[in-house]
C-alpha cells in the first residue's frame, strides 16, 4: 500500500516522509519554546508558531493522524511497534484495586491508557479515545474512516429508536439510488451552488469513460423529487413522507475529523411533501423534537433548539431548524441535526403539483427534508469522555455492565475458582433477563487490573467486580464509569439496582453536560464582552439584526490570531441558531451586537465558534 | 431532464426519439409477421427478427423500459397520459363480486390490472408487476432503480431476520468506507481481474481532478482486509466475524433488470477470519443454511444447495457454496446467495498473520466472505407473481391482511355504515394484537372492486371482506391471494384462524414452487436429451468432469439460435452448482455429459440457463 500515497490518499505508514517531518516538527517546537522562554516579541513568536502549525498540518496530511504529543509514539506507531514483535510489557494499572496475578499465563499486556489529556491536547486525546476505545480504525482514503463494531452499535441504537418513532408518525422507509445525473443535481440553483464544490463525480467504469459524469449524492433532494413529481397528481396522493438510511459523500477540503467531519458519512434523510404549509411546518418541529430527544434521552447531551439565520440555512430551503450542542473542552458549538422547511422552492423546480380540490387550481406541494448523522457519535465522545477514555451514556452503550471476576490468586482452590465463575455467570443471566446489556469478561490471560482499564477505555457505564469475599458477603461491587464511584450492592434485587443505577448515571451525565452548557452560555449586549467571552471558550446570546452582511462582519471581527494550540483555532464567531427559547424580549433600547450595525435587532441569536 | 440523455443515462421521457423508435419497431414487427405468414425461409425470418430485437434493445436503452406489447401504452407512458389530465375512467374490476357504488364521489379511477401475461411476455409482465405493484420507480441513471416502500419493506424483513440470526452466531455489525484505493483494490490479482471491468471510478470532486482515481466498492474484501491485518496479532484476536449492510456498485453492461441485475444494489457482506480451516468451513455452511432459510422460510422459495464449479466460483476464493433458485416462467435458474471459503489466499496477500500458540510459527488466517442481495426480491416476484400482479409470501408481506368494508349502497343508512366501519376497525385491532400485519382500507373515493384489484396488484396475502350481511351472520369473508379461494370464517377466534391461514398460504406457495422445481429438474446422462430438456425450459442434473474447458464446451454447444422472444434468450447451459444432495453415485460406467469429453465424471452437476 506504500505506493498509494497522493494528496487525496495519505498513507499512515509512509515511513520516510513521516520520520523527516517528525524531525522538523521537533526542531521547530524547540524554536518556539526558545522564543517563548526568551520573551521574544509577539510577532517573532507568532511567526515561529505559524511555521510549526504548517509542519503539523503537513504531518497530518501525510500520515492521516495528528502529530502525537512530543516524546511519545502516536497510537498508530505504537500499534506498529507491537505488530513487529517488540511488545511493551508495561501495563498502566490505574484504579486497579485488585491486581492479583491471574491464573493464566499473561501472554499479552499491551499498552493501555491514554497518553494525552483532554485539557492539554484535545486533538491527540480525541484520536487516542477513538482508536484505543476501538471505535475507529484509520483508512487509506483521506476523510474516510472505518466504523468498528463498538461505534456502529451506537449508531444502531440511534437508528432503531429514531426509526421506530418516525414509523409511528407514518413515515415510510425506502431506498433511492446513490447516483444522480448532472441535470437533476443542478436543477435547483441555490442548492447546487452550495454543494457543487464538494460533489464527487464518477467518470469512468473499468477502463471506459462514461458518456456523462454521474454524481455521488451529497443529499437526495434532487434524486428523490423527480419521482415525487410523478407520484403526485391529486391532493389525495399527499402527504408523501419517506425516509432512507444511507451513506452520502461530501468531498470537503477542510481538515477531516472522524465522526465530526468526514467525506463519507451515514445518516437518515427524511423527505416529505404536503398539500398545505401548516402540516409541513408541524412536521419540521415534530422531527426537531425527536432529534432533541436523540441527544438528550439517548446520549445525555443537552441541546439548544432554534432556527438558523439566513446565512446558515440549508441552501434552497425556506428555513432551517436545528439542535445545537456545546463542547466545553474546545469551547465550540456543533450542529447536532437539522430539520428544513423547503417551502415550495423545490416543488416549483421539480413540478410537484396537485389540483386544489376546492379551487381546481394547480398548487405546488410544501416540502421538508431532515437528517441526523453519525456525527452524533463524535459529539458524544467530545462531551462525555475523559482522560481514562470513552464514557458511554447508558442508553446507547453496547455493553451496559461488564462483570469481572476478581480476587483469584495462586492459592485459590479450583472449586472456589469454579464457584466464582458460576456466580458471575448467574449474575450475567439475571441482569440479561432484566434487559440489561451485560457481559462477563472471563479471559484468563488478562489480569483484573488490565480488564478494568480495558473496559474503562471502552467506556462501559458499570463495572461489576465479584470476588470470593463478595460472594461470602452476598454482595457485589459496582463501579460507575462516569464518576469512578464504588458502590457495594447486596445481591437481593441486584438487577433492579443495576437498572436504577444506569438511569442515575444517565441523569448525572446529562446534568453535568447541562451545567457545562449553562455556565458557558453568556448573555451579552456588549461587543468587547462578546469577544472576551468568546476567547474564554463560551458561546454567546446577543441581540442581532439577522442580516447576512452583519453576520459576516461579526465573524471577521471576532476572529483572533492563531495560537500554538491545534484544535483551539481562533476562528470568528458564527451564528449557531436563533433559539426558540429567547432569554429576553428585544427592547427598543437594544442594538445589534456588532458595533457598526445600525439595523434594529430582531432576536437574541446564539453565536460561537463551531465545528 | 430531457437534456441528460446519453449512452449511460437514458431518459425515460425523451419523447421524440421514443416516438421514432416506436414507429420503427412497429414497422419492423410487421415485417417479421409478414415473413412468418408467408413461410419465408428461416434465414430471412431470423434476419428480420434480429433487426427487430436490435430496435427493441435501442428502445430500452433510450427509454429505460422494455418496448410495450403492441397496441398498448407501456406503464410509464400510461402514467404520463394520466399526468397530463386525460385520465382514463375505465376500471377493470376482475373478481369484483361486490361492485356497489361507493358513498364518496369517485374522483380517480386509474387503469388497474396488468396488460401483459407471464406466459406471453415475461419481460413486459415483470415491468408491469413491479411498477403497478409499487415496488419500483424507474430512474434516469441506467441500471439504477428506486426501491419504493413496498419493496424496501421486504428487504427490511429479510435484513431483520438474517441480522438476528448472525448476531446470535456472534457476528458483529460494522461499517467500512465505500471508497477503495487503487492499490488495495488491485492487491489480489485473480479477484480484481474478475471485477475490474465493472468498477466505477471517482476521478473528480467539484471541478478538480483527484490526484488518483478512487474506486467505489464492488465488494469489500480489499477494503476490509488491510484492517484485519492490523487487528490480528495473536490467535486470541481470532476469530474476527464482521458483517455490514450496505450498497455496492458493479457497472455491468449486460441488460439491467430491476432487482435481478442492477448497477447499484443493497446487500449484506460478511467477512470472517479464523485461526483454523475447520472453523471457517463450518461457518461457510452455517451461513449457507441461513440463506436457504431466507428463501424457504421467508419467501416460500425452494433452493438447491451446492458448490460452484471452478469456472463459476468467486474470484480469488478457494470455493464457493450457493443456493440456486428456479424460475419456471423463463426456465432459467438464478443464483440466490453465496457463501465463500477464501482459504488463505487473501490472508497471504494482505498479511493477516498470527503466531501459532504451539509451534510459534507464523500462520495465515483462514477466511470466508458471504452475501445476500436485494436480488432476492426479484426472484420472489418471478417465482410467485401471477397475471393479477404481485403475490407476496406472508412472512415478508408488509401488509398480511387487508380489510375492505363492502356492501354499502346509496340505500345504506348512516348508522349501519358507521357500525360497519366500527366492526372493521375492531377486527383490525384484534388481528394486530395477535401480531398480524393488518390494515383497513376505509377510503371513500374508491369502490370495493377497485380496492380488490389494487390490493391484488400489490400482492397482499389475504383480503378480508366485511359487509352488513357478514356482520349479521357473525362472519367474515377471507380471500386468498395465492389461490383466489374464498373462505367464510366465523368471527370466533378469527385472529387464530387468519394466523393459521397465513401459514397455510406460505406452505402452499412453497409446495407449488417445490413441485415446479422438481418437475423441471431432469436427470440425464445423454447429451441430446440434455439439449432437448434445456430447450423445454428445464434444468439438468448430469455427470460432469468439473473441468472449466469442458464446461465452456457444454455452454457453447447447448446454445440455440435466437428466437423473437425477448426474455427467453437461447443462451447455452451454465453450471449452476454441484448439489450437496447428489441424485445418485457416479458409477464406473458413467461418462461426462459433453459428448467429446474423455475425462471421468466426478459428480452430478446442475446445469441450466441462468440470470
Amino acid at each position: 500500500m506504500d505506493r498509494t500515497k497522493a494528496a487525496t490518499t495519505p498513507n499512515i505508514s509512509s515511513a520516510t516522509e513521516k520520520e523527516l517531518l517528525t524531525k522538523e516538527i521537533n526542531e521547530q517546537g524547540e524554536k518556539v519554546r526558545t522564543a517563548k522562554t526568551k520573551n521574544a516579541s509577539k510577532d517573532v513568536i507568532d511567526a515561529e508558531v505559524k511555521k510549526l502549525l504548517a509542519l503539523k498540518a503537513k504531518y497530518k496530511e501525510v500520515t492521516g493522524t495528528d502529530f502525537p504529543v512530543a516524546g511519545r509514539g502516536s497510537s498508530s506507531s505504537a500499534k506498529k511497534t507491537t505488530e513487529k514483535g517488540t511488545k511493551t510489557q508495561k501495563t498502566e494499572l490505574k484504579n486497579a484495586s485488585k491486581t492479583e496475578t491471574p491464573t493464566g499465563a499473561v501472554k499479552k499486556q499491551t499498552r493501555l491508557g491514554l497518553e494525552a489529556t483532554k485539557e492539554d491536547n484535545l486533538p491527540e486525546w480525541y484520536t487516542q479515545v477513538i482508536t484505543k476505545g476501538e471505535l475507529i480504525e484509520y483508512y487509506d482514503v483521506s476523510g474516510c474512516y472505518i466504523l468498528r463494531h463498538w461505534s456502529f452499535a451506537i449508531w444502531k441504537y440511534i437508528r432503531s429508536w429514531f426509526d421506530g418513532e418516525i414509523t409511528k408518525m407514518g413515515v415510510k422507509e425506502c431506498y433511492f439510488p446513490m447516483f444522480v445525473s448532472k441535470a437533476a443535481l443542478e436543477k435547483e440553483k441555490t442548492h447546487i451552488a452550495d454543494f457543487a464544490p464538494e460533489v464527487a463525480w464518477v467518470t469512468k467504469s473499468g477502463e471506459s469513460d462514461l458518456a456523462e459524469p454521474i454524481a455521488v449524492r451529497p443529499t437526495s433532494e434532487t434524486v428523490m423529487y423527480p419521482a415525487y413529481a410523478k407520484w403526485v397528481q391529486s391532493y389525495r396522493d399527499l402527504p408523501i413522507r419517506l425516509n432512507q438510511w444511507n451513506n452520502v459523500v461530501r468531498w470537503e477540503f477542510k481538515h477531516p475529523q472522524p465522526f465530526l467531519r468526514t467525506r463519507e458519512f451515514l445518516w437518515q434523510e427524511g423527505h416529505s411533501a404536503f398539500a398545505n404549509k401548516s402540516e409541513a411546518e408541524k412536521e419540521v418541529l415534530d422531527i426537531l423534537e425527536l432529534y432533541a430527544q436523540v441527544y438528550t434521552n439517548l446520549m445525555a447531551i443537552p441541546v439548544v433548539k432554534g432556527r438558523k439565520t439566513e446565512k446558515e440555512k440549508f441552501a434552497g430551503g425556506d428555513y432551517t431548524t436545528t439542535v445545537e450542542a456545546f463542547i466545553s473542552a474546545s469551547g465550540r458549538a456543533i450542529q447536532g441535526a437539522t430539520s428544513h422547511h423547503l417551502g415550495q422552492n423545490f416543488s416549483k423546480m421539480f413540478e410537484i403539483v396537485f389540483e386544489d380540490p376546492e379551487t381546481q387550481q394547480k398548487e405546488f406541494a410544501w416540502q421538508n427534508s431532515w437528517g441526523i448523522t453519525t456525527r452524533t457519535i463524535g459529539v458524544m465522545i467530545m462531551v462525555h469522555s475523559d482522560n481514562q477514555g470513552l464514557v458511554l451514556p447508558p442508553h446507547i452503550a453496547c455493553i451496559q455492565a461488564i462483570i469481572v471476576p476478581c480476587g483469584i490468586t495462586v492459592n485459590t482452590k479450583e472449586d472456589e475458582r469454579e464457584q466464582l465463575m458460576q456466580s458471575c455467570k448467574n449474575l450475567e443471566r439475571q441482569l440479561s433477563a432484566k434487559g440489561i446489556r451485560c457481559e462477563g469478561d472471563y479471559r484468563d490471560n488478562y489480569s483484573p487490573g488490565w480488564k478494568f482499564n480495558h473496559w474503562e477505555l471502552k467506556g462501559v457505564p458499570i463495572r461489576i467486580e465479584v470476588g470470593p469475599k463478595d460472594m461470602k458477603a452476598n454482595q457485589i461491587v459496582a463501579v460507575r464509569r462516569d464518576s469512578g464511584e464504588k458502590l457495594i450492592l447486596a445481591l437481593d434485587d441486584v438487577d433492579s439496582k443495576i437498572q436504577q443505577l444506569l438511569e442515575t448515571i444517565h441523569d448525572s451525565m446529562l446534568a453535568k453536560a447541562q451545567s457545562d452548557l449553562v455556565q458557558h452560555t453568556k448573555i451579552t449586549k456588549n461587543w468587547s464582552d462578546f469577544c472576551m467571552f468568546l476567547d474564554q471558550k463560551n458561546i454567546l446570546l446577543s441581540p442581532f439584526c439577522g442580516e447576512t452582511s452583519c453576520e459576516d462582519k461579526i465573524k471577521a471581527d471576532s476572529a483572533r490570531d492563531q495560537e500554538a494550540e491545534p484544535g483551539a483555532p481562533a476562528m470568528g464567531a458564527k451564528s449557531l441558531c436563533i433559539p426558540f427559547d429567547q432569554p429576553a424580549a428585544i427592547t427598543v433600547a437594544d442594538k445589534c451586537i456588532h458595533p457598526s450595525c445600525t439595523n434594529k435587532p430582531k432576536f437574541y441569536t446564539l453565536f460561537g465558534r463551531s465545528y
